[in-house]
């Protein structure tokens, strides 16, 4: 049980030692202010900074709940065996030398004794874990963080240290710590299920190179506390360095970023971000709108945090007339005001002070960035005194400078008040801020859909398993109209005779090749509109198609009217079924283009992944166009997904889905077994 | 003269007093190490700070080379007069209240002095100037910056301020320091030109909110050193918000950037970026190519700074054999030879040195980016010390954390290498000097072009002031081909007669209704493509364009093959003529896909400008379509650029531009004059 990690009452230190430059030094000083019981393990020594030591856990002559594994790697199943005997409730196997170097056996060895004796481990190949409410630091970590509310978890042990030894100078709180290492135990949901019911946590940062637990979204998706992802391995060459560095499949960036979207996390780019994101989180509330105010002593700094707000969606009303009315009387007559409101170089704390004041009255206003850099008249210390003083939020600050800003910047950290190296910064995290705000409402049409798709006949369902066996576009369609997609009437010829029969029942028709072994039909001519003798056409296909499997020729009434191409899809992947859609031809093949979600994802989410494409003015109506049925496309979007899961198809394709003001139609499909 | 700002050998400053917290005082206290004369000018007093005070300039009996006015405003131009008539060579005028407050009038005064007696004036409303070189600091800010090779221009006196404030604290040394304020005198392009000359210059960073000076692109483009510029006003609201600080015109920054990319300036994009670019620029050299190596004792970090090479066009190589067999020498054997490089928690100085030392001798590598993070072994200042002694460049390093690494950070920027907050930080600003060091190279296309069309024969320049009249359709493509730029044969049909008589001329042709009333014809479908009765569609057109002001019906031969649809246009700007590529249809209209530039540009970099585009894979050749003629494309941008240029036109676009695989012809143009 999770518990026991951060809360045990009595701890073993198995590989304890007495030599200072070891880890199991650092691990049994570290917890020299922990206030419950020590338990050294190790043959060598009787005793160890005081505390009696042990030849073996199964010596100690009281209930063990941790154990802090730093033996050689070798040794830990034997050491994990006897920890079972014993019945240690958690385990934290600093000891590295597993899969991370290529010791799978061994580290599945260690697996298999875990389970046998259902011990929660932590680890191997990790720097350990902190709890600051009890003075639990059962890590080999230099730095002690101060207290606070972040927790942090991380897959890598020195990415964790920067963190730590960033804590103290930048004044982040930290209530607990989990270093994974290699995570044999899968334990991401189950740690973000604990800190979510933990009181001492406020917030949540996560630093992650690919995910190994299976149930992590449906957990994460309960957690209703901020959390803060960074994600490495984003790019190719970084996925094959994180495959170096933790043994761990870093998978698509694109899908784990949709992923992480759907479930409102906050996503870190850089390591600065995530400091950034920290900072505001744990000291900030969130933010009713995105109307800001900017309050400078710097105009230039207030027109680069003014660009900013643009490019990250916030707002700078105009304030109302009663401020303007009130920032009259306090402001030299010389101040323009306006929003970002420049209060000139000589402010001092008094007019910073009288400012805030004044605008924390506006009800266009609903958080503020207070800029300050040093001039001539400037008390820093004195601003930032008056700032915690008005105990006023969402309120972050930044002060740019160097040395005569060091001071206050520190006294705002150390109140809860985020002080950002450029203003820049400021506004990308309150847009962060913003963002996470306003959180897009759940429905339940996915499971509406999934409930009314699995109820569909007996019939249905063989006929769905025959076509799935061989499937082409004739019969790819045929399994997506089972389903109530809307797609064209149309008859599979396999004669000149039958092409032309067909052909006679449409005012317009389209003939298309049918064939396994072509996959972009248009490239071969493979496709032939409106054709004045269909007899011809058939012969013509045929012979575009000659040395391939042909299947026959597909006729087809010609869609017509004001449309639009759509591409939508769903596929196979490590984290589970995605969906994919974007606009077709150039937009996705050229531009890439595309949204994606992993399912389950509600309808309201479906409409906004849309409306994330760059593309998506055109759905709008472009010139004089009418506005499409995005409502159409994504219902579409979450209807192909759940076909393609409870059929288990590798991947299902509609490209393109024609659609039209009011509805839509299939105009080809493919489907891959 | 600009130089006499820098070195003059006496200095008046008048409104000097002995008020502490006054501006006047602080000039006067700033000058002390000065070695130069000093001459206090107030008639209230006949001393200050020891130096003997004057009642007027025209007192002094000596020459004054330099002269720093703190008087009120409305005393300005007085004192201004009597600096002329002393014979002053260059005033700073620290004063405000002038243009930016909105006093024109009082500023035009000074503007006007300052011609009559020929005197370099930077200011008004400014912080002053520095140059380190001399101990010259006549301005009032607080920070005296560290001596060094990075020159300051700034058009905010408060993000000077800022900047200096930044420098002790990260070591940046300074050379020469300037406050634009309002900058009266356009000094923009002068002061490059000084500084490119000035031996303690290696690196220009610039503040910039709008320029003033016209003959800013000449002088810049000679200047060989470095150039910084982060520009503000980036945004709708941040131009609104620049207007009202500094009175200057924001100007559209997208037409500011292509101004800034042809003069190879670096754009900062924000502040952060300008001291991270300060920082490599000015400590760096070159970059021989962008194969770089990442070491690092964090496997996490490496990763991440991977990711980020990907982002910026970095490269990370494979070592060759020679290096990976002797990196097995000095790596533990669990150490995984890649790159990047981890060398493990708890890699030595030693380590680094070794692996630095080895990687230096490796061909494949040009760059290095070394990272750290305090782990339990790590000893991050004797790492610092290995680096700097070792003496290798290009060569950056972040060492990420907070305390434990502030002394190792201090370290290495004190000896001449940057220290990022973060290895992202760090690979952009790496990326960022590659780019710098692959300028484009110029050609002189752009002035053959000029001349060419220039010498055109009379008659044809009657013709073109016939054409520029009243322009149409029509008129537009003749203008075009006396410029010998191809464009569809094409007939003005008045009548169904004439319209019939012209169709028959072609196999197949296209009917346009032609209204300098219609901008979009295809709205209310002013174009007929080959039409089976000419004398039909003539009159549907006319029809159509009912009570519209109609010159007639374009009768052309219709332009069929594989083709790219393209838009070349040239428009008037604040800061010369633009020239603007992108393609046609939705990428420019709904993407905004454009790539800009000010003439004069080169044929090497219009190419480069069709590069950039995020459609030019489309016109790489598309889909098995064969690759369309750029160089058709950037010469006819050239061309039109020079068209408007010489017929002093406004605007003219040509939309499309149909592109064939070689060659190309003009759709559609348009001319606004």
């Amino acid at each position: 049980m999770i518990k026991y990690l951060f809360y045990p009452e009595s701890i073993a230190i198995i590989g304890a030692t007495p030599k200072e430059n070891k880890v199991g030094y650092s691990i049994l000083n570290n917890l020299k202010d922990f206030k419950g019981k020590i338990y050294p393990i190790n043959p060598k020594y009787s005793e160890i900074l005081g505390y009696k030591c042990y030849k073996s856990i199964l010596d100690v002559d009281d209930d063990i709940d941790l154990a802090v594994i730093v033996t050689p790697n070798v040794v830990v199943p034997n050491v994990l065996e006897e920890c079972g005997k014993k019945g240690v409730k958690a385990v934290v196997i600093i000891t590295a030398g597993f899969s991370e170097v290529g010791n799978y056996e061994l580290e599945n060895k260690i697996k298999e004794i875990a389970k046998k004796y259902n011990i929660t481990v932590v680890g191997p190949n990790c720097l350990g874990i902190i709890n600051t409410s009890n003075n639990l630091n059962a890590s080999f970590s230099n730095i002690y963080p101060p207290k606070g509310n972040v927790a942090i978890i991380s897959q890598s042990g020195a990415v964790l240290n920067a963190i730590l030894d960033i804590c103290p100078l930048l004044n982040i709180g930290v209530s607990k710590v989990v270093s994974l290492g290699n995570n044999i135990m899968e334990l991401e949901g189950k740690l973000l299920e604990y800190l979510n019911n933990d009181n001492e946590t406020k917030l949540i940062a996560i630093y992650l190179e690919g995910l190994k637990d299976k149930n992590f979204k449906e957990i994460a998706k309960k957690v209703n506390k901020p959390i803060i992802v960074l994600k490495s391995g984003k790019s190719e060459v970084g996925k094959k360095a994180a495959k170096s560095h933790t043994g761990s499949l870093a998978g698509e960036y694109r899908v784990y970023k949709a992923l992480f979207k759907q479930l409102n996390f906050i996503i870190a780019e850089t390591f600065e971000e995530l400091i950034d994101l920290i900072h505001i989180f744990s000291t900030q509330p969130t933010l009713k709108s995105n109307n800001i105010a900017i309050i400078t002593n710097a105009g230039g700094f207030g027109v680069l945090a003014a660009d900013y707000t643009e490019k990250y969606n916030l707002k700078l009303p105009n304030f109302s007339e009663e401020t303007v009315n009130k920032l009259k009387e306090v402001l030299p007559k010389t101040a323009n005001i306006s929003n970002p409101l420049d209060i000139i170089g000589d402010a001092t704390p008094e007019r910073y002070r009288k400012v805030i004041e004044i605008l924390s009255k506006d009800k266009n206003i609903d958080a503020f960035l207070v800029i300050l850099t040093p001039q001539k008249m400037t008390k820093p210390l004195e601003v930032a005194k008056e700032i915690v003083d008005l105990n006023i939020k969402p309120l972050i600050t930044s002060f740019v400078g160097g040395i005569s800003i060091k001071g206050a910047k520190s006294y705002l950290r150390k109140n809860g008040y985020p002080s950002y190296i450029t203003p820049e910064n400021g506004v990308k995290a309150l847009s962060y801020l913003y963002k996470y705000s306003k959180k897009i409402e759940d429905d339940n049409y996915y499971y509406k859909v999934k409930e009314e798709f699995l109820k569909i006949t007996d019939e249905n369902k063989n006929i769905i398993r025959e076509l799935l066996k061989d499937v082409n576009e004739y019969k790819a369609k045929k399994l997506l109209s089972i389903y109530n997609i809307p797609v064209p009437k149309g008859y599979l010829a396999r004669s000149e005779e039958e092409a032309e029969f067909y052909a006679k029942k449409f005012d317009k028709c389209v003939m298309k090749i049918v064939s396994p072994e072509i996959l972009h039909k248009s490239d071969i001519g493979g496709v032939i509109i409106n054709p004045e003798n269909p007899r011809e056409a058939y012969r013509t296909l045929i012979e575009r198609a000659k040395g391939k499997k042909i299947e026959g020729v597909l006729v087809e009434e010609y869609i017509d009217g004001e449309k639009v191409e759509v591409i939508v899809g769903s596929k196979k992947d490590d984290l589970g079924y995605t969906v994919m859609v974007g606009l077709g031809g150039i937009f996705v093949e050229v531009l890439k283009d595309i949204s994606l979600g992993v399912l389950p994802i509600s309808k309201n989410y479906a409409i906004n992944m849309i409306k994330e494409l760059k593309s998506y003015k055109i759905l709008e109506g472009y010139r004089g166009q009418k506005k499409k049925d995005i409502n159409f496309i994504a219902e579409t979007l979450i209807k192909i997904g759940v076909i393609a899961e409870i059929n288990n198809i590798k991947e299902i394709e509609i490209n393109p889905l024609f659609v039209f003001d009011h509805c839509g139609i299939v105009g080809d499909a493919r489907i891959i077994i």
